[in-house]
Order: structure tokens, then sequence, then C-alpha cells
């Protein structure tokens, strides 16, 4: 078995998902943003989870499904809030259509999600469908604070961490713990494959505020300093908001009030900040930490070992990627 | 047992039920928008509905609030799509709050709405969401050909009432359709229950239509000729579009593209042209027609007299509603 199989399993379950026809303006921004590709991590991560239970993992793939809709309904709707004119290269679905679209669209892909996580043996519906709405009432809470971070300069580290759990930890967690409920694992399992995933999501996140800043610019695939040019609150900022005192400081303000400036200037000057108060190391140390519990988390796991080894393997890639 | 019972119960739940904490910005709009108040028409028929085969319509109290948590849900959105500035004579959320709160908060209600519903026995659950499914995506496509409808003047009457079946009767029919499913009717009593409730939902809106017209001034509420004012594409509207030949067509459609005109004489105006179109008249032949076909359904029903009867004139005072 290998990752390939899934994905296979994965691609042919999207190119055969209904999830609607008329009126068209419903249901052409479900299959376009369906459509723009992205990693499908979370739904590989709900298959290799049941698998590490089950020879019949193929019963998760419409279940894995809903996990990818719901994720893009809320790219949808957070695309529109943060006023984004792009999502992975190709215009936001409210660019392409307009507001009123996107919302009802993305409404509609909300209902869509459920309807796919029908899809679970009638006995374990009512607990996948209790974590799943705590899950994405918690992705909305993590969003209201990032939204309500834009405008305050004294995040806390804690708060940011807080926030990333919400905002897209806890659904890896979700996407991991519903493959262990569909393939019959008991409590203690699934709780251990949650928090093992909410632990890689928040270094996973964390990686992506690093590679932001120090990624290879061939292999990272976007601009390096995005963030930097934008002010957007992220792990790195923060800390460097909490360490700079002084001059440094000022500096660092100084960026954050310009309105205009040289991209290329602001990101090689903050940069330049981060790297004076070792910014790069701190983050690459809490990356680390929570990368290192998540693997504890699924040292606690009983299941066959290469069955195991193929989930390790894959949370090792994703602490490991450069893009 | 009266209506007032039933009305006490949700009165109870509404004041008990928790939708959440932190961030306030994200739960505040959604207690505010429950707390503006309404008829809780679709609770209630969730309740009488259950009432007709169970002594223990109470365990109905949670799904039908899940009922009005979505029905508030979709008003939310809709508000922000319709760019609505009062809801019940209160300052809509995305008016109170903003744009993204309300995207936001909807989205959460959404879930909320779900959360709610999971209170029904484990063994009904999967046929209750199957059925919530189907019906919460056809108020979303309800809304979007409503939106459609607004750039088009060759709407027809049965384009028209179809859009008012996606968008509001489907819901109401769902009520019904959930109560009898949570007391265990059979397919035949639940399938009844829910074709009266499409169809007394559909003479509901059309009432609704006629009502801003022809409604008296002093019971009303709200003012008369609101839907004139605003172009509002109504059945009256739409009929007179599609009778409307010459020199009054020429009148409605000068009318219709007036920018700037006094209020009371365009409601005058056109209102006298439903006259001589006898508009009136073919609106409440239509409007009796569906209630008598939501009548035919629920007299379809098995269920001990005294409690069919509660349903009945509940539909009833619908029919005759003045306000």
């Amino acid at each position: 078995m290998s990752p390939a199989t899934f994905i296979d399993a994965l691609q042919n379950e999207l190119q055969t998902t209904q999830y609607g026809q008329r009126p068209p303006e419903l249901y052409d921004p479900i299959r376009y943003i369906m459509s723009l590709g992205g990693k499908r991590l979370r739904p590989l991560m709900t298959l290799m989870a049941a698998y590490l239970f089950t020879d019949d993992w193929r019963k998760a793939v419409r279940p894995a499904l809903a996990v990818e809709v719901f994720h893009n309904f809320t790219l949808m709707h957070d695309d529109i809030m943060d006023q984004a004119p792009l999502r992975r290269g190709q215009p936001t679905v409210h660019e392409k259509w307009n507001h009123n679209i996107a919302i009802l669209s993305g409404d509609v892909m909300l209902v869509n999600a459920y309807e796919l996580l029908l899809d679970v043996d009638a006995d374990k519906l009512k607990r996948v469908l209790t974590r799943f709405n705590r899950t994405a009432a918690e992705v909305c809470e993590g969003q209201q604070f990032d939204m309500n971070f834009e405008t305050r300069w004294d995040v806390t580290e804690t708060e940011y961490i807080d926030m990333i759990r919400l905002k897209t930890s806890v659904l890896l967690g979700f996407a991991l713990e519903l493959g262990g409920l569909i393939a019959g694992a008991d409590e203690t399992t699934t709780d251990h494959l949650r928090e093992g995933g909410i632990n890689i999501g928040i270094g996973f996140q964390l990686k992506d505020d690093l590679l932001d800043v120090y990624g290879d610019p061939v292999k990272f695939g976007k601009q390096v300093g995005g963030d930097i040019i934008a002010n957007k609150k992220t792990f790195l900022l923060i800390e460097a908001l909490e360490k700079a005192t002084g001059s440094i400081r000022d500096e660092l303000i100084g960026w954050l009030n310009q309105t205009t400036f040289d991209k290329a200037e602001k990101v090689q000057a903050v940069t330049s900040i981060y790297d004076q108060l070792g910014i790069r190391e701190v983050t690459e140390t809490r990356i680390n930490e929570y990368f290192a519990r998540g693997f504890a988390n699924f040292e606690q796991i009983n299941a066959e070992p290469t069955r195991k080894s193929l989930l390790i393997e894959f949370a090792r890639q994703l602490a490991e990627r450069e893009s």
C-alpha cells in the first residue's frame, strides 16, 4: 500500500461526486473551487488513519471528501472576508462571480459536506457529527480571532497558537480522528489521532509562517516575504514584537507603519530584524516541538507497524516540506 | 393541549440554549437575531406534527429549535445579500456589526442548527439529516433563483411559484415532516406532512405578497406598498406583467422604470393597475388553491381528531391572517 493508492481513490471520488445542478450560479463555484487542486492533505489523513485499523479503508473515502469540501467552503468564505483576489493562482469565487454568490455557494457547500459525512455506519453517525460540529464551530472561532488580531499589536504567542489551533489545526485533528472513528478504533485511540493531528497542524502552520520569510525562493513556489509586505500577523512578527526593544523596535514599528515602500527593501529590512532577534531559531524550535508532540501522540497508537509508518512518514514530510 | 403549551416549551428552550461563547463577535449576533422574535411558526409546526402521534412531543423541542435557528441563519445571510438595513424593525447583523461578522456568525449558526438536530433518536438520525440536507440546499437554491429574478422582467408564474417553493415552503414542509419523523410516523404519513407544509407554505408566501398591497394598513403592521416601491418581483407584479397589454402595460413599465417618484403616488398607481387587471382575485384564487391542497394533504393523515384539529386550525389561521 502506498499513498498513491489513497490519492487515486480520492481523485476518483472527486471526479464523480455531484454537488448539485440548478441554478448553475449556485453550484458552478463549488465545482470551480474544488477543481483548483491543492494537496488534499486532510482527506489523505482520513484514509491513512482508517487504514491503520481496517483493510476496508475505502468506506472512508466519501467522509474524507466531506473534510475537503468543508475546508474549501472555509476558503471560499475566508476569501470574501480577506478580500483576496486569488486562490491557488486563480480568481477567487467572489471575484469571478460576485460576493452574494460566494456567500450562498459557500453555504450550500457546507450542507454538501454534511451530506458526504452521512456516509458513515449508522451506529457511528452521531459521534462523527458531534465531533465534526465542534470542529466546524472551532474553525469559525479561529477565523474570527484571526480577524480580531488584524487591528491589535499586542497579540501574545499563546493567543496566536490558540488561534491557529482553532483556525487550521483542529480540522487536521478531525481528519485523522474521523478515519479512526470510521475504522472502529476505540476512544483512547481516536483521542491520540486527534491530538496528534492538532499538534502536527500547529507545526504545519508555523512552518508556513517560517517558509514565507526563510523559504528557498526556487522551491517555495510563492513570493517570499508576502506576509511581511502585508503586515500579516504571523508567529514571526508576533515573536519579534514581543522581543524587540529600543531602536530595533522603533525600526520594526516604522516599517509596519509605512504606507508606501519598496517591497523588496521592506522584506529585506524586516528579515534582517528577525535575524537580529533570533526569530528563525525560536520558530524552528517551536515547529520541532509541535511535530515532536504529534509523533509522541502517534507513538501511543496501537496499530500494525508498516501501516503506522505510512502516517509517520506523511507527518515527517509535512515537517520537512520546503513549499 | 393548546398551542400556548408548545410556545411555552419553545420559549423555555430558546432561553436556555447555548450557542457558544468566545469570541463574542461570533456568538453575540446569533443571540441578537434569535432575540428579535418572530412568530416561531416553523418550530411550532414541528411540535404540532409530533403531537399528532405521541404524548412525548417534548423530545421534538430541540430539533424544532434547529429549524428556527436554520431559518434565522438564512435571514442573516439573505439580509447581507439584499443589503437590508432592518430586520423586524431592528438593525440587521451586518449593519449592527459588519459584513464579515454576519457571514461568519451565519456559518456557525448553520453548524448550531445541525448540532440541535442531533438530538433525535439515533435510529432516526440519518433519515432526519438526509431530509434536512435536501431542504437546506433547496432553500439556498430558492434564494439564488430569487436573486436571478431581480434582473429579469420575463419571470413566469410557474418559475415564481417554484422559487418560493424552494426559498420558503420546503422549510415549512420539513418542519412538519420532522415532527412526524421524531414521533415515529410512517413514510406515507411524513410525506403527507411535508407536502401539506409545502402547499401551505406557498399559500403563506402568496398571502404575504397580497397583504403587502391589499393589507389593512392598521392591521398589517408594515408599510403597505413596500414591494411596489421597491419593484419587488412578487406574484402580483409577475401576474400583472403577464396580463398587461397596450397602454396599461406601458403605464406599468413606466412606473417600474421611474427612478424618482412620489412613493404614495406610485403605490396608488400600480395598485390601480392591479385592480384593472383583476390581480387581487387571481392571487386570492391561487392562495385558496394552495391552502386547499394543504388541507387535503392533512386529510390523508391518520391521527387522533382533536390533535389533528390543532394543526388544521393553525393552518386556517395562516390562511386568514391579516398581518
